[in-house]
């Protein structure tokens, strides 16, 4: 059965997967240890995505290459629609994760504008004495999850002028100083706003959000 | 009991690290499953070593934040010397590793050119049906897992012309088209001249050698 993540969401909900515990342990050569870094979450959190849909019955499809864009495909014949993206932090911090590679997501949504609706499952969690606690998850829009910076009008992380990715807001906070965008068109606008700032794009990019929403044309119905 | 990093090599190839089988496993909300992605591997081997050298009686030190360089400080006392990094990779594939960010390791070698004799100790494994299995390993210098490229003459990841990531040779391969350098001051070499080359350096560092080889002239004895 294939379903949409809003029902994923809530599917996990009701399958307890707040205050859920889990273990991650490795062994080899006689070790035989619970792994207590948190490096490793990331990516074993998806894992374990397909597994418990599999268990559940619940049917997705992936990218051929799994590194690619996004982590699940919840409709069962569209690759445009049903998009699904894993993310993760520690509930210690402040969520660190890369939403996008900036130029990366930029130049694909000239051509492939509806990836701005694929859904993000946000997964915060601790990591003690090798016990992984889901403490909660979010369904959001990637708008919901960005901000404006004091730099940029999109919150970027920036390196010696050169942005590298797009950074989270803290959208759980009420003491953030910039909460997330309301809304599509904001997101689009601070991105915009962000390229005609930007030494690399000033130029060359003060049409793209024209083009990105000639793009997006074909897929609203 | 600290040792070297050539002990540390002849410790696991005499511990039967080579065609040693490991499991990784995760447990949560009912599912229990061995890990088949690849990606969580690199960083557990690193946690899993620290087991198996505490086990074994090896003493070690690491950085107070475990994602610094280098991995492991085999010196009891000195963060100079003893210095380990740990890399590995999938045996169907060439080594795909980033051996450094290219801007952040020359910049480092400037202040901090005992880095250069860093040691590497790289892991070859395959991860087929949940079973993690180590081909090989070796213990080698920057020099001797790095060649140049048709592009510069070290070979870099670049991207739109921004070069990222220091990449690897194929050291073990008999059929590659470029062998890794001979020696220490071949690779210097092999970085001025890709500074020289590159748009972002060619005119801020035309001295960069200089400055590191002063630098060097303080750990030499």
């Amino acid at each position: 059965m294939y379903i949409d993540a809003q029902t994923l969401y809530q599917a996990l909900i009701n399958g307890w997967i707040i205050n859920a515990e889990g273990v991650i342990k490795f062994s080899m050569l006689g070790v035989d240890q619970t792994i207590k870094e948190k490096s490793a979450f990331g990516d074993l959190i998806q894992e374990w995505l397909w597994w418990w849909m599999s268990e559940n019955g619940i049917e997705y499809r992936t990218k051929e290459n799994t590194q690619e864009f996004p982590d699940f495909l919840l409709d069962k014949t569209s690759n445009e629609k049903g998009l699904l993206e894993i993310k993760s932090f520690d509930y210690t911090a402040s969520p660190n994760f890369d939403v996008a590679n900036f130029e990366a997501y930029v130049r694909s949504l000239t051509t492939k504008s509806y990836r701005i609706d694929a859904d993000y499952l946000i997964f915060w969690y601790t990591l003690i004495n090798g016990v992984v606690t889901i403490k909660n998850i979010w369904l959001k829009k990637i708008w919901e999850i960005c901000c404006p910076s004091e730099k940029f009008p999109l919150r970027v992380q920036c390196k010696q002028d050169m942005i590298y990715n797009i950074r989270p807001a803290n959208w759980y906070s009420e003491s953030a100083n910039y909460t997330p965008f309301q809304n599509k068109k904001q997101f689009l606008d601070a991105i915009q706003g962000t390229l005609n700032q930007y030494h690399k794009t000033s130029t060359t990019h003060r049409n793209w959000l024209n083009e990105v929403l000639n793009n997006y044309k074909q897929y609203e119905n």
